[in-house]
């Protein structure tokens, strides 16, 4: 027996796209959970006396190698310094 | 005279830079603005009684054509009957 | 012995914050995981023919209630038959 | 003559609505135009050799004082430090 539905001349296989739905639903449900996870830990930090917007920084540089942390580091003095902002 | 600026081998244009990042400063207080408005006219229609969701799906659906729409409508009800949601 | 790293009469304990630090990151990690996951399964459904757009629809109406989705509906039908658009 | 449309016990002033409606479009197109005008900017700046990353963070940092973006600053570095990332 088919789980096909038709419309207006289109067909549906309910069964698969119900699977393909509930799928997505359990990783969305996933990953929520990991973000709050990630916002306790932030909160968690913050009750222990750390900066977490310097956190986040730190997080966001950590993602580049040395070199072009350097590189980018030097440019932006050149521009502080430029706009005598340093 | 000029106005560059160099360090470590790099040499910057400071007056040239100030006026891009001066330019773009303004367009962004320009930008701000008309986001203020925007949220001004919702609050408006809000205080008249209309309902500023179903705005925001009107807007979004007027972006499309009639045949576009009526499609996404019909696929889209095809699915929700094969999910038994109507 | 202390991990304590002090500048400029700030001090941070240094093994500490790596330890958020890098729970942070393997929770980003997990995340960017989940989120490769989520855009796989669309795309598993893409090739098996499903409309991808109308699944986030329904994804998105499954998050309410029939009775939520049933008044959205009517006053989006209002809406759409004032401005002549049905 | 009254333009209200009635639906499922319903009414609403259409002329009113299609009023709002164009007015949030055209502040969405002026929206629109200053965002494209800003990326040109930013293209023109690029096409002279600035080096548009750093601009952005320095636009980002012009909206703090100095006080502010010391303090920042210092926390950064001593976090840097203590992961001996400087």
């Amino acid at each position: 027996m088919s789980d096909e539905i038709t419309e207006s001349s289109q067909t549906v296989a309910a069964g698969q796209l119900r699977a393909f739905i509930e799928r997505i639903e359990r990783l969305e449900e996933e990953k929520k959970t990991i973000s709050d996870d990630i916002k306790e830990v932030f909160a968690e930090a913050k009750g222990n006396g750390f900066d977490t917007k310097a956190m986040r920084t730190i997080i966001r540089l950590r993602k580049k190698d040395q070199a072009e942390r350097e590189e980018e580091e030097a440019m932006l003095d050149l521009y502080l310094s430029a706009l005598g902002m340093i």
